[in-house]
């Protein structure tokens, strides 16, 4: 019988009195039983989305020690849409990869893998789950290889699959640059489907050129929108996914859209007839979605979440996962700046680098350290 | 052998030196052939979406008589947005009713018929059709009543439409006192939807409320937030209507939505999974929608036109067409707060009258004047 393990686990707890609160707490992982297993996590990645939760809405520079705490003031009036969380101390991290140290007698095969897991509380020395949750990494293929296998690769290969089961037939997006941005180039590179890249600096252009993408276009430089509309008129793009949420670039890009799907097209009071769609899948920029009126009618500006996208079609899903692990090192390769231990995610100065969500700068947790 | 006859018609035209100009235009028709027919338009409303035809983005008050033509400047900076309609004479009109006073060999049984038309061109004294598209009134309904049979009837109709076919099951509608407003009030006592209105004003809230409506909220009132929230948690209503479009109305209620829906639920970072749509199908307000982020993940904000909601299922619009008839002079009844001549349309005191697109004002158009 295997021992009870004492795992660590970073906790985020938005508290009565108006704090935010990081901890490292321990948790007690009984033996696993029927298909159960324990993994030691060897490599988290701190995403975007997992930003989201671990520091809500409080400013990274405002981090005061507490003990082993660090605790952050929540400004007064985010706190009624905190409701629902407060008082709640919340485990973190979306995935992670590491080797399997107890297996229940149905999941024995399993001790020893290499694997990656999904679906949260990832920032702790170990996690227990189920065989069937285990994605069994590939020989030769590390843990932090594999610890970005499920939110960045199946979430860029999902913008292809809705490109094609909406019948679009090519693809915009934006913070283009990102780890994300740079798998989605690869993958429209590998399956030959015209992307346009929207980045915010010329130094992002010139890292994507160099990946081989055909359109890159700056935000940030003049004559953006023009570009824009050229790159939509030859790419025939009515599909977009936005990593940004906040401003005016998603309505910028439907009004693009209108302008290259109207050009030469008899004039209509109501627009073209091009339906045109963005899903914002991110919110870098936190203030409203700005829509200007020069969309004509035929368009939808909507949410996408992961999540939801793949229980639609397990099936879908299912293909989706087995491309990703075939082409882990290469199409959905992930690359980080820099590894840190689980106590330094909690020390301010750390917190503060990786907080910043700069494109291009990618944190991992090796809990082990 | 019928006469040819020469119809006068309004015609909106965006100039190449950057004006715009209203005049009436003389057009010959021929005697018709085939099914065609000639009908003498005795009645035909100025709708908001006509409006957005005639004027354009002229300031109703630059008005400057030249000749019998009414001419307007236009702002420079506009002037790109209209290329594609500028040098075209264009017709205005979308909808009206008059008596069949000339019809071809296939159409005889229309002769002295009145009926109702919709495809544009209509704020003439005549316009030419095919029998198909004519819808003959039923007896005893005159052209005035019948005048407004397509945009607003089927445009209401059509949100119920939706609403079953989305999966929703209550309805919110902005700018709710309008005509189209209270008819789609009556449709949704007459079917048992729950709808939530919206409307600016108190008097508007009393308006709907000697209507029978049981949700009637005044955005301009204090309270106004939470009152929508408890609206929304009475109701279930997920979907939404909005014929305001600019500013921040779209994306309150979309939130408003999302804190119905995730009252008592389990916290969730990304949001409700309760899909939550708005659809803006009209632009009473010119500024940019803006979405706050606070609607989580699962929504969507789209243009909703009529005419290709109606193509999609021909089967579904002629349902809905033959309820409209039957139902014309009450639950699809519109009111007219005054008359005008074809001429009178080109007058700059009566222009600025009709072009203020205030709610509860209605102006119908009698080319026989």
């Amino acid at each position: 019988m295997a021992d009870t393990i004492i795992a660590k686990q970073l906790r985020t707890e938005v508290t009565e009195d108006g704090s935010l609160r990081l901890s490292l707490a321990e948790q007690e992982l009984s033996p696993p039983t029927g298909d159960g297993i324990v993994v030691e996590i060897a490599a988290t990645p701190i995403n975007p989305s997992d930003l989201g939760l671990l520091l809500g809405p409080v400013d990274p520079a405002d981090a005061r020690q507490e003990g082993d705490a660090l605790v952050f003031p929540i400004p007064p009036q985010r706190m009624g849409a905190l409701a629902a969380r407060t008082g709640q101390s919340m485990p973190v991290g979306n995935e992670g990869a590491g080797v399997v140290v107890q297996a229940g007698p149905e999941a024995q095969a399993l001790l020893g893998k290499t694997v990656a897991l999904a679906g949260g509380s990832m920032y702790a020395t170990h996690r227990a789950a189920r065989a069937r949750e285990a994605m069994v990494l590939p020989d030769g293929v590390s843990a932090e290889q594999g610890a970005s296998a499920t939110v960045n690769p199946m979430t860029a290969l999902g913008m292809v699959e809705v490109m094609r089961a909406e019948g679009h037939k090519a693809l915009v997006h934006t913070a283009a640059a990102s780890n994300l941005g740079q798998m989605l180039n690869r993958i429209c590179l590998a399956d030959g489907v015209p992307l346009v890249n929207i980045v915010r600096s010329a130094e992002q252009v010139r890292l994507l050129k160099d990946q081989g993408a055909a359109h890159v276009l700056d935000s940030t430089a003049e004559g953006f929108g023009r570009a824009l509309v050229e790159a939509l008129a030859a790419t025939g793009a009515t599909l977009a996914f936005d990593a940004v949420g906040g401003g005016p670039l998603a309505g910028r890009i439907l009004g693009a859209m209108e302008q290259a799907a109207s050009a030469g097209q008899a004039f209509s009071r109501y627009g073209s007839t091009a339906h045109k769609q963005v899903y914002i899948y991110g919110r870098l920029d936190l203030r409203p979605t700005e829509l200007a009126a020069n969309a004509g009618f035929a368009w939808s500006v909507s949410g996408f979440l992961l999540t939801p996208f793949l229980a639609a079609d397990p099936a879908r899903a299912q293909r989706m996962r087995e491309r990703v692990m075939a082409e882990l090192t290469t199409t959905f390769a992930s690359g980080y700046t820099e590894t840190i231990g689980l106590t330094d995610a909690l020390r301010p100065e750390v917190l503060q680098r990786y907080a910043r969500r700069a494109t291009g700068e990618k944190f991992l947790i090796d809990p082990r350290r």
